[in-house]
């Protein structure tokens, strides 16, 4: 991952661990709870995380996009199935999620430049 | 459909004819653009309607919510996946989404209702 | 107005009284400085009650639709006019805003009734 | 209760019941955490309720605000407090606040005739 | 325009070609819809471009504040007019609206600045 | 208080002072109005101040969410009292909220080393 990316993750992970292991048990299992809904089911790994990302343009929550995108991307969504999500996003959530978007552009691109990098290293 | 469905379609198709037959040619064009959101494409119809459900259950949006439904029901969304789909609703958008997953269940029972007077009425 | 504005409009009127007749002083002032916000200044009252239908249109407020639907048209605000902050509301707040956007052309239509009615009294 | 509140306690209680009854577990999982959280602890479920209604106001969810006003009645709020929450609401959430401020005071009118009738019914 | 608004402005249009110019014809349509929804009309360009900002203010959207606090600027908005509109976003949305308020103010104060600037150079 | 907290009181203050300086005289009504909504009365200071944590966690509102923290530290609340407000948020929120309790969190690890060197100057 590109270096905004991992300061991203780097920060998520260290922050969740902190409230996951608070004594608070309530917290914890809501954090247990996120996670599962995401888990292969009737729907797939893949349809959730899109519908995660779906929920997250229109709430206009960075965090939760770019995570989403970073899922997605894992899963193996494609450029044009991000850009199709994005158009139901603005759609359906308007055009306060346009600077959502081109944030999410802005993650699409490093993961891309993040393939280019790994491709180019492996042909050498 | 059941009786308040079938209500709910004829007031939405009347009012959504006054806005697009409007003389206001932007607003006709926005329309367009929403239909067109979710046709097949790299993700599918059925995919599509369920991104829809999912910003719609968030955005807490009830007639959002029925008219998706409405539209996976169509696409042959299975009870499972509508459940797994409110459960990310829910994840996503807290517990101010359970009062419109009660109304989302009263539509499904709704749609279940028509099916079985229909599967009643072809043995006859 | 038509019996549905009228009912709105009695019953608005009845609560609001009981919140500002409260004994609770901070809720009387906060809408005293709600009212005071509409009032001409460097900005004429028709412009500041359309700024208040937009803002109500993207925060998905029926209530506060209907309300500032009712100042606008005492203030002369036409029907394209209306309909170009309607298609306003639709781009910034997006499809989820559609619903709204139905029940604000019906408390149009309702208003067309009025006058349409009065019209033809005057006339006999 | 009065019988407008009966009527959504008991359709609030059978649709959750369907919704907890399905089967995803996980959504079974997502109301048990949602009642743990207003249980007394370092915090009294007293506060915890009046935390609840104030969320609630400001996500402007009409049933939230019935089941905290609701719960907050029987946990012994007086009048004064609930109105100063109201006031917290409105001013954190601002003017489209207002419409359900109306509704929770109507709300609070039924549970007052309640207590009347039950007061009168005692003395007889 | 001061550094800020400069960078704003040069990473807006940056990443809004790459939307556009992606190859999802439904997004690019968006973005033409939205342009055209702030043209003279019934009401003014400037009109258009208050509601814009009025909606923006209670959407919490800073980047959408920003925009159209210069669309507004260019339109010929002036200070009290601008203060009477946040005054709108404050009442409608309430102090969430404040820290957005806080950063309008910001804005505004660069575009005084650059005036000032500009005013100075002439003058030499 | 931390370097992050000082600067984001100084900012907060200056900016806040320019609009209820500013010639809006409703601008500035509406900063007293927000003032006094925490004041003790029939609920205490520190309960208030909870009330606009929960009510401003799920407004997804950063500087709000700071903003109370202070508040509510000054006030006594203590490390389980935060946890159980924030568990509030996340439940009535959903896991849109998960990021801004993260940097919930980041605050009050910034509140406690301030205590804890205060302490170790004060062995000193």
């Amino acid at each position: 991952m590109g270096k905004k990316l991992d300061e991203f993750q780097a920060n998520r992970l260290e922050m969740n661990e902190k409230l996951i292991g608070s004594n608070n048990i309530n917290i914890k299992r809501f954090f247990a709870l996120d996670e599962r809904a995401y888990a292969d089911g009737a729907l797939s790994h893949k349809t959730k995380e899109l519908l995660g990302l779906s929920a997250s343009l229109v709430s206009r929550c960075d965090d939760c996009i770019t995570y989403h995108l970073l899922q997605c991307h894992e899963a193996g969504v494609t450029k044009e199935e991000f850009l199709e999500t994005l158009n139901i996003g603005l759609i359906v959530g308007g055009s306060v999620v346009i600077p959502h978007a081109r944030r999410a552009i802005a993650v699409l691109d490093e993961l891309d430049e993040d393939a280019a990098a790994e491709a180019s290293s492996e042909e050498a």
